[in-house]
């Protein structure tokens, strides 16, 4: 790891399963960018930063989302939904991220969006399916991976929401635009 | 049925096998509306037009779409969604449905939307379990129909965006705010 200065400072504001889940992420976020032709770098710090504020005390999370005017409609949703965004804000003010790739990938971890750059797709697919991660259907996630970029974020991402769906959770409109944009660039309206 | 020479005047808009489904859907929404309180008038009004341009031409649906100003949307979305909201101005000029409520049941009967009336809610159902539909898992979307309309929405439009999912295809955001609107107000939004 090129930023181990960077993974240190993450010890704080983690607990050590998620620091281990951090760096999970990080070094398969490495690994699909030298795949898919992206910035390891880039990869790396948005790996490190993604859950940066994970652990952050939930009404200061929701303090933030107001001060920094992010989406409002992020307060009507689960708080688990608060940290990307939030943690992009932090990304950039207490780390000085300046690369908007990297802030926006942070951002949009949880949720997708529509018109995702490759390295937001990577740290999506990294946060589901690096190594520490264990669900039923990760194996076939993990193989997506290795394969194509925008067919693992199809899969990853409808297996968000098909999860989401059948425990009747609401889904952030981000994941279902996320949704559409992705099926419409593959073309599957049939006229 | 009160209504005869209204479904007579479906017969040369649809094939003989359209016009029992439209018979089925009217002949249930008057059972769920007299189960749920609603006026059993209006959902066999809404019952036998729901499809009233089903088999009209695609390019003259798009042309209604544009001069009724309907959302532009549809156009980018599958042509199967049309027929429902030019269903409802098909059914105000020349029909001359004024009763909005039956007009949204008509508009609203392919996609859902958020903030649904129960006459809504009745129609979409109707028109997914009515006696010749044939799909796996109608039988437990008919009995939650007989128990809780509410309960029956949800389990509908559930397999409705699961259906699209597993198919890859896109989801118009009306079922998605309908959805999450159904969520929300069920309460499942866990702390």
């Amino acid at each position: 790891m090129k930023f181990d200065n960077l993974l240190e400072q993450m010890k704080d504001r983690m607990p050590l399963k998620r620091l281990e889940h951090t760096k999970g992420v990080a070094t398969t976020a490495i690994r699909l960018a030298q795949k898919y032709g992206e910035n390891p770098e880039h990869a790396e710090v948005a790996g490190i930063l993604h859950d940066v504020v994970k652990f952050a005390d939930k009404e200061w999370l929701k303090q933030m989302i107001i001060s920094a005017h992010l989406d409002p409609l992020l307060l009507a949703f689960h708080p688990e939904l608060w940290h990307g965004p939030v943690g992009s804000i932090v990304a950039q003010k207490e780390f000085l991220i300046e690369d908007k790739d990297i802030l926006h990938a942070i951002r949009f971890h949880t949720t997708g969006r529509a018109g995702m750059s490759n390295l937001e797709k990577i740290i999506y697919i990294s946060d589901m399916i690096e190594p520490s991660r264990k669900f039923p259907g990760i194996e076939f996630l993990r193989e997506k991976a290795e394969i194509d970029l925008e067919e693992a974020m199809i899969s990853c991402l409808t297996h968000s929401i098909t999860f989401l769906i059948e425990k009747k959770q609401p889904v952030f409109p981000d994941s279902f635009h996320c949704y559409n944009d992705l099926m419409q660039k593959r073309g599957k309206v049939k006229e």
